[in-house]
């Protein structure tokens, strides 16, 4: 049989052990153990200054819950299934502690409006966090691609050789998603940063107390407006679970290429020792475990996301039980956000690109097809018909094993006079490069502009 | 056999018709089509402007486009499965028109960008609708509340009467999910809002042109800033899911209530027999159909989201053809939204809410025990042991059928002797819910405060 | 710096602790540890039938690995990170313990096929559990069928009163569910009862090794025909995932129904005290917790489905690190499922049905207007004729307030001449109940055969 | 306003036109047509059986339904959203026909389960159709294996050699999946074979059918046993599902690893033109469309499985108008399946190895590193000794550019005095591949025992 419960007034008859272990959360909300003190003190203090307590029973409440902080920093309070969940723990902990008057603190609160604010508490101090760690990577990603703006290698369309690119250009193709990303987790700030406390159970309360009083001591930036939707909404949970499926879904494709890039058959790519791994079977491997494990974390995320959308849909208001399944998936999200950036971001620094290879990838293939094809639509062939002309060109190609640069002139001209000896200066890859001087291409002077661009956006 | 392509150069072999049917993307892509002569119209004024094309192919293909796009809105245009897809069967339709000059028009363009920016133009602009009809359901909301801002009802908790509530409140509470799903939507502006075009097939392009003038001709407010990640992204189309679900998820619990209130053992509520159906065989039903489909809805969009979150994983850049599949569930999803909002709207606004039957239902419960446990808090009584005190209160009523207000004063006192005459006033539903004054909840005050400031925010 | 790994012969440069601990799996695999040590027992004692191994060295190996699985079930067996995984630790605690002949354990096998193994083992295991929990909510289903077979309720389409139906009836639609569930775990265990050990890494092992040996040893009833195959499926998991979303739906809908039929609204239902928790703040409250944990918990199990679902898409052939991720949602599940199936069946089992409340509800609504329109059928009017008759009366009555039954003959008759005085015996709910006699009605007779049948099945 | 509704009786206002199309289903449910007469010839041929109605009726009734399919089958058929579902429409065409006395055809049958019956009766025509294209499927991949039981190619891990393997082993992999997907679709016949009609609105009939007798005429092998159950379950339709879902994520992996064999890098594949399509810009490709489209729309499927799961999720029995959500996504993943099986089929059909390539990718690696490991194995190395001492030898050949065979007998000495010159023999990839004797594994003998057991499945 479990202990008396604190709500347990009109109860005859209470749950069997391992009943009362399905329905308590201490065992993951006690994650939540630092912001549900900080809420209570704040609500205390607030309680004082409102006179709704006296100043007495304050200051004990507010020396007891500092206690009790400090001790929890020192890894010395002890939870219990008993006392189902974070706010009953800390509560009955308090009642050890300074006896009866504890049972004040929770004058014109309700657990429902104390866990929705412990939980944006909780997600507003981690989204700083991951806005961090997205931007270390930037900040990798730039230096990147300053050093190899003028690294040419195979740009891939369906996995195909397409036309070559800057490897820099490459590197900051993921800056811009990134970017993409913090923005999403900075506007997921906005439905965070607002406080639920004070909703009560769900219809405010009868006390005169002082929302922004309370607001500004936990350094929230709204209120929410009606408390019905303080205790029912977790649009910022699923707002975060979003972004950070999305956020998966970018390092997944980065870690995809990375697993090929690094291939025996691609090796455009060598990544350092210290994030790789061995085979217990096979002596000579060296697999790209840290990329596999991000890519594959995206799954994770995507399910967290999912599962919390399954939970909420059709739930009527206001709170309800199944609410409490809102938290753990958010927790393994942050704890899986964290060290994927932390440790792409070390994978990536210390990986060394093979920029022989990368070069050597671009020139024997036809990936300048496009380039004669402008060519001709430059001297006023109509592309479609240019196009018809060089596909002509790369089969017989295919069929001579030759590429386009290493086809006579006279064979060339045979497919259209209109091409001159120039049209070699244009088949090379790094001039095929250099000339994509449109605005966002891959042109060496667009990188670096994109470059410039980025570091003013990181504030370098 | 399918008719030549117009990429098939190289190609020595064709795909069979059914080859064709399952790679074309024409049976869904064709709403694409008035975008589709939107971006081509942009783009060719643009290579007349750079001199990339001559004033005359410029306005032979202008002149051409403006023809088509003419048949289109009057449902002339004919797309066929051997041309692919839109782009393909738009520039077909304009050979057949103008003759070979037609073929210029895909200079310096490929269709990677070309459907991205189509794709772009489509949201752009379909969110503003969107908006719209939130817009529209929160005047609907709002005009309600300012009815029922004295309409007492129970408010729930665990689906358990809780505390008695405002019925304006309730609605007030969906107006506040309603806001933060419109600024969701307009922050979806911000990366719908930005142009792909002239990132050709991944790379950016060697002609000369100008992404600045396509961009104002086409009202995009910013430019893709890297050509592969401007053929590669879809992230406004994972945050217009993801919004998308997020709001349907609203409704859903819009909707769940609604089945609710309208059913025989509530009778909160009586939707319009516009608004429901009847049964094939049981002459008594009147079903509230709109509303369970609705609620039924969300999982379709929520589908969606996972659907292009799946397929979207892992992909390497730039564009690859599982792309594709990114447009038919953003389709549908809009095609789900707008009707969606609209038939709520019209439901919502014809109900009848049953006043009489939501006040009583505050009368016959204990929903009115909080305030007993606050009168006795006020009192000086430590709210734990209130809550105690009223918790056994409430056991014995169970028992002898009486709710609080009937108990007796002496019955009362010797619960706590704190009690006095003035408790019964407290424990009338009407003041219950009257004295809830706190910033946000449902006393009267402050329900017409929320009112005045939604009507504020919609610039009423 | 971490510890040598036994992988690291070909490495010059170690991971950081940190990274260490992000690719290790050992926090959650140590799950599998009394499997692992099963297999390797297996595999072991078929190295030395074979003559792979020596006598001496497998009997060293063998006790070494049952006083480990000693220490391991007396809770003294210490992993760590730096071993990476339970296999790693379990390798590692072996040479400790008996030296460098535990090396030779690795023969012929990688952890490939050894993780997958112990996985499958696991499930094997799993599985029975939960059939039988399934099974102990059935017998609980059929014994409260049994004691309800007459008790009269309404039965609801869209929520609305429909037609009257048996209490026992509507028990039993729940047990018809869970033998579809029990089915399909049923047929999991086809895919799970499978062996992939003797795979190796991916492509089977020069070793003769003898796998029918190993199977036997294991209780495998089938082994895995193709190496490539066996250490690459997680079929047997996702099926387990789908099947579990499956029953867990389910559940939510029990649930959900549940938490209808507990409200002041419905009051069909009380639950036990030990079966709902209180509110901090309401002393009135008496929560239907568990049902709702319940039904929030199906949105969990979805999100495990599609995170395995996502995480395997596309993945290449054979083992990539990606797989590590198909564990915990299995495990989580597990640890969902079997807890959820024994509260909810003390949950049902407990709560007293208030058999007079159910009754009265189907007397004071229109939930008998079929048998009106199936009286007029069966007396030749056309059913859509007897329809629209009925429609009307039902219309007039809500008008005048009266039901069905209260209606005066004449006024029936007005309506229809074919309704006679004996008309008021099949408005009877009891009666519309009872003769229902139709394979798999509601009537009372089919309803004891279902129970009837459902004893057969259940073996009682 | 629309015309006057079947189930109008008792309402007093209709539905504007813009509220019935959005609760219409005719749009999509019109797929059901055959299955819905099919439904009602079975239904009211039980009528003239039981005498429910007399035989003159059922006559006219029955030829009305046949004349009403010849019309279906010649494209004759026009539906209506005012008749809102294909049941509707069906009865409201056959009224025009044969007049009121159609009317008589809805007796003892509600679109509850007339709904019900028409969707198992379309599954249950379009699983066996599936099972014939997996069959196809798995038909030509044992033909290819046989071609190339002894072709040999890099087997991987973590996309790294890691050994050699068989191409027919490799392809038999998923001979061994698509076996275990046609398991799953034909005990998914179970529960699709299952016929719920007579179960009417939810709770059976007061009629005197006879469910025997109409099961037989329709084929179906079971009755569901509890007539709530009946029109509540969709178990069916999720396990459809989620078997797609698998088998998608089977072909999925497929066409990953065919993207990655046509590369340039790889070459292992040349596909046929017929199977891959050009680039509208860059002449010169040719890309492997179809497989990235296969791939793509494992997504789509994945996504129609969670919208089912989750609109499905907390529904309340029976009948509820969200379930009319459950049709387009089987119906689109029908219709996704069936073309991607057929697509695929032809793809790899027509695809040609390049075999010598394969070979040599063998060759130039150190993917024989675990030969040399097993050799020391077998000559009493501890086999963690042997992976150390080969690991050394991989990274010395890193240093110098040497495989493993073309190191010379006194350098392999050094590592460890146990290899003499036999070691060059093992080394080859022919002999590492055909070596791999074991059961299931890679080796020749086995390759081949696996196509003769496949024949012998296939019933070849």
């Amino acid at each position: 049989m479990s202990t008396k419960k604190l709500w347990g007034g009109r109860f005859q008859q209470q749950a069997s052990k391992w009943v009362d272990e399905f329905g308590a959360s201490i065992s993951f909300d006690q994650q939540l153990a630092d912001e549900d003190i900080e809420g209570s003190l704040a609500h205390v203090k607030m309680l004082g200054y409102t006179k709704i307590l006296d100043a007495q029973d304050v200051d004990q409440i507010v020396n007891g819950l500092e206690a009790l902080r400090e001790e929890l920093h020192e890894g010395k309070l002890h939870f219990t299934v008993e006392n189902e969940d974070i706010h009953m723990n800390i509560e009955a902990l308090l009642t050890e502690k300074i006896g009866p008057v504890a049972g004040k603190l929770h004058t014109a609160r309700s657990r429902n409006d104390q866990v929705a604010t412990d939980f944006h508490l909780y997600l507003k101090n981690r989204l700083p966090k991951i806005i961090d760690e997205i931007t270390t990577l930037q900040k990798t990603l730039v230096s990147m691609a300053s050093q190899n703006v003028e690294t040419v290698m195979p740009g891939y369309t369906h996995l195909q050789h397409a036309q070559p690119i800057s490897y820099g250009h490459y590197l900051m193709a993921y800056y811009q998603m990134l970017k993409r990303d913090k923005e999403r987790f900075k506007f997921n700030m906005t439905h965070t940063d607002m406080m639920p406390l004070g909703a009560a159970a769900l219809a405010g309360t009868t006390f005169p107390i002082d929302r922004e009083y309370t607001a500004k001591e936990l350094g929230f930036g709204q209120i929410y407006a009606n408390s019905l939707d303080a205790v029912s909404d977790r649009d910022f949970a699923l707002e975060f679970l979003s972004n950070s499926s999305i956020l998966m879904l970018h390092l997944s494709r980065f870690c995809e290429e990375i697993s090929m890039w690094v291939s025996h058959e691609f090796k455009y790519l060598e990544l350092s020792d210290a994030y790789t791994t061995g085979s217990s079977i096979m002596p000579q491997k060296k697999n790209p475990d840290m990329a596999e494990l991000i890519r594959g974390k995206s799954g994770r995320v995507y399910g967290h996301l999912m599962a919390l959308l399954a939970t909420m849909k059709s739930l009527p208001l206001a709170y309800n039980k199944d609410l409490q399944e809102d938290k753990e998936g958010v927790f393994d999200t942050v704890k899986t956000l964290l060290p994927s950036l932390k440790v792409f971001n070390g994978m990536i620094k210390t990986a060394r690109p093979n920029v022989e290879r990368m070069k050597r990838a671009t020139e024997n293939d036809f990936s300048n097809a496009t380039e004669l094809a402008d060519y001709l639509a430059a001297k006023g062939v109509p592309f479609r018909e240019a196009h018809g002309i060089v596909g002509q060109l790369v089969l017989k190609g295919l069929q001579t094993h030759q590429n386009l640069q290493d086809m006579s002139l006279a064979d060339l001209q045979q497919a259209s006079p209109k091409i001159e000896a120039d049209v070699y200066h244009d088949l090379k890859s790094e001039v095929a490069v250099e000339r994509r001087h449109s605005l966002g291409g891959t042109g060496f002077d667009q990188v670096k502009k994109q470059i410039e661009q980025a570091k003013k956006e990181l504030g370098d």
